[in-house]
């Protein structure tokens, strides 16, 4: 097998991104030298799924801090500010965004007021991107290792949209514990949703399930209902780009579906989400912002046009599952359970002890 | 509004069939003039809707009879019978197909008995097959007066694939009611699944509810339970390829998915069918064969690869919907409901009378 394929990476003076919408046909970083070509790259979903998202505004404010040709701490820090504000408005509905943004503003107005150099405080500022970048990767592992022993031999597994190696730094959310499981020989079959109107399940999990040798079968979304009925699927596992206080939990759009489907059919469904995806401060799902997307994704997502011009499209990115569907909740620090107003509330203040 | 557009008519010596997976780009009617330009015309989904499928298949028996050049009725009748053997090798699981070919092998039977001419018998088969049009329309048209109470004013209505007017000779099955109630003035809205993979909800049904002026948004599959959740759905109607004794239902991939959404949101899950699409000789859902299609329709639908090569596929064209998620079927004799198995052989049984 190749080396996983990377989503993000720093290129010196520059991001490096990979560009997910022309997978699996064509492999393209790009090379990303302004906050706006990195505003552009969330915005048009070349970068997606919620870790990577927060990633990569990440490395978007150290280019604004780059850009920065002066000498005075101060109009540093502003350049900065201003930068994290522009990028939050990228996309709505990702909460890793907003989480990775307060994280690089709150250290990069610590710096400002040291007595460093420009220079050093513009190395500072990479450092803590590659760290939220390193600690994602060791958080998708912690979910892979939590996520494991529900993972059994000859399991059927679906999953919906892509919360692989390619949404975060490695591994991914929903997909660790696959990888993980494959690492100790369990054999077991993955059926990935194609998840319209992108593909991310038919462009990005079958792909990147086939690269690591994994048993993965594509289905068109409506299929996810009848592969259940047939008794081949003994777990649902996604990822998420919110999860509120009360446990509701925003993803892709299709996800809910899926959840009513798995209860209509008994089948366990988890959602696979670091602490940085859990937001607080979001009461419930009801709260979360839903991003509409253009009708184009809808009719003419294939090059070529497959409605009629000027029919009404509804295209929301994200739909909201009520927490009664959700199992649980796996986060690098384990896996919790209902009511999880309760649980993932002691979840966090376990974390800041 | 244009006058809609018509999916099959004879042209004098050949069957005239609009290609639908053209649709709505381009508006192609292929002249066929042979029981295998027929076969091919239905395996390929050139025409698809169960009682347009029957409808094509009956016409490709008059083909079958008019290129016999001798003049003997038996070896005429050998000819037309052997067509009908092949052309329902066409497609497997929508029943019209079997019944159209039947009905048109027991009149050929029986003429080719008379003192006929070669000539009148052709005349009398295409006779024949016209009436399985003429009959078709008016089955239709019944439908839709008896479906025509489900419907009221401000309501959404949820529809999967197409059993419109393109899926029949006119009016459509799940469709009948939504023109009936514009005709009468009543003002609803309708959700159309996009139905994946061949798209006929939104090359067909959105086109054609949108050249009829009806209100008509599009949806991808994943979305229906997200509308669903919004309340805006109050009827889900849709089409059939072959009810068994019992009323399971098999229909477009992706049907049950819907129905069990619909039950879990409290909305009624109603079936449009002709008589010729109920199967008593099928006592169960699991006594219909489904038919499963090229992995290529997923990976490649519009001339574009959109999932990795060699990527294993599952991609039945059909799924059944258990009798206990089905609210009623829709028939031109009326509305029957749950115990299928009753009340669907009283409908047979007054039909005989």
């Amino acid at each position: 097998m190749s080396a996983p394929l990377t989503s993000l990476s720093w290129g010196g003076d520059h991001l490096l991104m990979l560009d997910q919408r022309l997978l699996p046909e064509e492999i393209v970083h790009l090379k990303l030298f302004t906050p706006e070509e990195v505003w552009e790259g969330i915005h048009s979903m070349k970068v997606r799924g919620a870790p990577a998202i927060g990633i990569a505004a990440a490395y978007g404010v150290v280019l604004a801090g780059l850009q920065y040709k002066g000498s005075l701490p101060a109009e540093w820090f502003e350049n900065v500010r201003k930068a994290c504000a522009y990028l939050a408005t990228s996309r709505p509905t990702a909460v890793n965004l907003f989480w990775a943004l307060d994280r690089m503003k709150l250290v990069a107005g610590q710096l400002a007021e040291t007595l460093m150099s420009i220079e050093n405080l513009n190395e500072k500022l990479l450092a803590e991107a590659n760290d939220i970048r390193a600690e994602d990767e060791e958080v998708c592992r912690q979910i892979g290792v939590h996520a494991l022993p529900l993972i059994q031999e000859g399991m059927g597994i679906l999953t919906h949209c892509n919360a692989g190696g390619l949404a975060t730094a490695r591994y991914g959310t929903a997909l660790a514990p696959m990888y993980l499981a494959q690492e100790q020989g369990i054999s077991f079959k993955v059926f990935a949703d194609e998840t319209r109107p992108v593909l991310q399940g038919a462009r990005l999990t079958a792909f990147e399930l086939q690269q690591a040798g994994i048993d993965v079968t594509l289905l068109a979304d409506n299929m996810a209902a009848m592969v259940m009925s047939k008794g081949w699927i003994q777990a649902v596992i996604v990822g998420t780009d919110r999860v509120a206080a009360n446990g509701d939990v925003a993803n892709k759009i299709g996800t809910y579906g899926v959840a009513v489907l798995a209860k209509a059919h008994g089948i366990p469904f988890y959602v696979a989400s670091p602490l940085s995806t859990i937001d607080l401060n979001t009461p419930t799902g009801a709260d979360i912002p839903i991003e509409e997307r253009p009708a184009e994704e809808i009719t003419e997502s294939f090059g070529k046009r497959t409605a009629p011009p000027g029919v009404q499209v509804f295209n929301p990115a994200f739909d909201v599952t009520p927490n009664e569907y959700v199992t649980a909740i796996i986060t690098e620090k384990g896996v919790v359970r209902a009511p999880y107003e309760e649980s993932l509330k002691t979840l966090f203040e376990k974390q800041n002890k």
